[in-house]
């Protein structure tokens, strides 16, 4: 098996190139993309910090130091939450609802444009075998849990 | 747009759920699956450790630990480079040999039970999509950079 016929050799290039990508950009707001990410799953009623790290694929560690680096800049604000004072809720600033636009924009974008260059019938393969393959990969990580 | 219509959430997600899938066989052998990611790249006359940062997608930095931690475990051995003595070359010792040709059978093995859990039309649609997607991310990327 040569690299071109693994699997996740595809997945992890293309998705370490769609990081890039969003890192150029997100480097003239002297940002990087992970903040972009990180804005775009905080709801406006607030959103628990410990449910970003599964959605971010962030370990907690590296989570609360970008949360930091996010509230000093002034684009979020972390709250105590009232039923649980151990926890805390993240809020967007004025200024984050504002960048939270523009990182929603060029996520709109870059998939705009990747629909357009790619066939329809593409499209529909990538979404297909996509779910398929998280499918499958749901299944080995169970049994993987179940072997330990 | 809502999210699993971005062709990066699916990405992202399948690469996330394969790391983790990883890093579990990696915690056996005390390691993290970028040491076995970083061993399938040492090539057996030595690699420069310049080139594997780019062919991991790791930070410089990052990369640099790994490789400290790494060699302190004895897997792996930096030597200077005779021709540029500012670069280093890395190495795997033997008990490197030995593990990387465990991260070997388990990228194998990993990969083996994908393609036998997936119709070979999907598996062929796959292949074909990634590298549609591949190029046109150079092409994005490439526009980005002349833009700057």
């Amino acid at each position: 098996m040569n690299k071109e016929q693994l699997f996740e050799f595809h997945i992890r290039n293309n998705w370490f190139k769609i990081s890039r990508y969003y890192n150029q950009i997100a480097a003239k707001y002297d940002m990087s993309f992970s903040w972009g990410f990180i804005m775009l799953n905080i709801e406006k009623e607030g959103t628990p910090s410990t449910s970003l790290g599964p959605k971010m694929g962030m370990e907690p560690t590296s989570l609360s130091r970008t949360l930091k680096n996010m509230e000093d800049k002034g684009y979020i604000e972390r709250r105590m939450d009232p039923d649980d004072k151990r926890k805390s809720i993240v809020f967007l600033t004025d200024e984050g609802v504002e960048l939270r636009k523009k990182a929603r924009d060029v996520v709109i974008e870059f998939n705009q444009k990747l629909y357009s260059a790619l066939p329809k019938t593409k499209v529909d393969a990538f979404f297909d075998i996509m779910q398929r393959i998280d499918v499958q990969l749901d299944k080995f990580l169970e049994e993987k849990n179940n072997e330990l």
